[in-house]
């Protein structure tokens, strides 16, 4: 299925021409984020927590302490959403009114269950990787013990949607003359130069880190 | 008040020392973020939704289209929970389980309320100044027609408290003989170059624009 089934609460009410249920759309950005929000809830009340993910195929995974309150809930199965945005500028119009933002949004809905043995660990290497490509195998992996302090929680990624916004901005017909300043200000997260731990580390920056940087330059 | 009262639903219960319940230090996360994600419940799902806010005093301020899941849910008075996240780096440590990122978040937990007349325009204002302050007074205000067109909530910050992740990596101590570059890679949302309006349009860059792109440099 290369596209997702839209469904009540994944539908794009608003601005529907920015929606998308392509699959490939959704992973995209979820793949590009480097965290995500979760929203559960927690005794009635609606609780958001951000954490760090990693996508393998249509499983995204989460990890975290088994003691933590989010961890503790979302394991059970309770139905979670995951909302991801990258935000990509300002959308300066004329008028307030049509003022907006350049985003790529994903929402998912579902629910998550409890990974072990080996599905754990490729969950740990798929975040890990995730949030930067070659660490796993640079770094020290996890021991037996920090393995059983650690959940990960795989969530199905079944009920979906993206929102896109592009373009310049959108004025009223009569709002063109005005003498205002109109445009777009693209915004990116970018990455500053490295800092070595100050314990003693004779260790040239790796190759890994330095695509990194490639990849959240400034320019 | 220069604290908010520790609850349930804000108790850092994980890495405790990094918490704070201290109304400056949540203000400036909430002041410094362009955008936050929204958790509420419908149809006894949880639901997260990004937005942009604005903070004036002890009051945050949402809005959106009147046609909107969420505003059509929100003005109903239902519980809310509002998270912002900052993004400032990677933090990479000799073992991945050590290994983090540096951030600053918030959580509110409360309800909204509609607000209407001149609360409703200063509303605007503050979401409008707190994107990009200067704007408001820049842009064409908002008309009486797109007034209708749109829903201002106001959210009491009565329940909040902030989390804060900074410092080198924290290696265990059989670690740091290891072979692993370790250290942070710091990350910040940069503005490149505007992009003007392709409308014809002849206002030189205004001072409001210019003030941002100092304030969201990469250097």
């Amino acid at each position: 299925m290369d596209r997702f089934a839209e469904t009540e609460r994944t539908a794009i009410k608003r601005a529907s021409h920015k929606g998308s249920f392509e699959r490939d759309v959704v992973y995209e950005i979820l793949d590009e984020a480097l965290y995500c929000h979760v929203g559960f809830v927690h005794d009635g009340s609606p609780v958001v927590v951000p954490t760090t993910h990693g996508r393998d195929g249509d499983l995204l995974y989460l990890h975290g302490s088994p003691g933590s309150r989010m961890f503790r809930i979302l394991r059970t199965g309770v139905e979670l959403s995951v909302s991801v945005t990258l935000l990509d500028g300002l959308v300066l119009a004329r008028s307030l009114y049509n003022s907006s933002m350049h985003y790529r949004s994903v929402a998912i809905f579902g629910t998550a269950r409890q990974t072990e043995g080996s599905e754990k660990l490729h969950g740990l290497e798929v975040i890990s990787n995730h949030t930067l490509p070659g660490r796993w195998d640079h770094a020290r992996r996890p021991s037996e013990k920090e393995l059983r302090a650690t959940t990960v929680l795989a969530i199905p990624i079944e009920e979906a949607s993206a929102k896109i916004s592009t373009g310049p901005p959108d004025d009223e017909e009569e709002d063109y003359s005005l003498d205002v300043w109109a445009g777009v200000v693209p915004l990116r997260l970018t990455a500053g130069p490295p800092i070595p731990d100050p314990a003693p580390d004779a260790i040239e920056l790796p190759d890994h880190v330095r695509a990194l940087l490639k990849r959240h330059r400034s320019d």
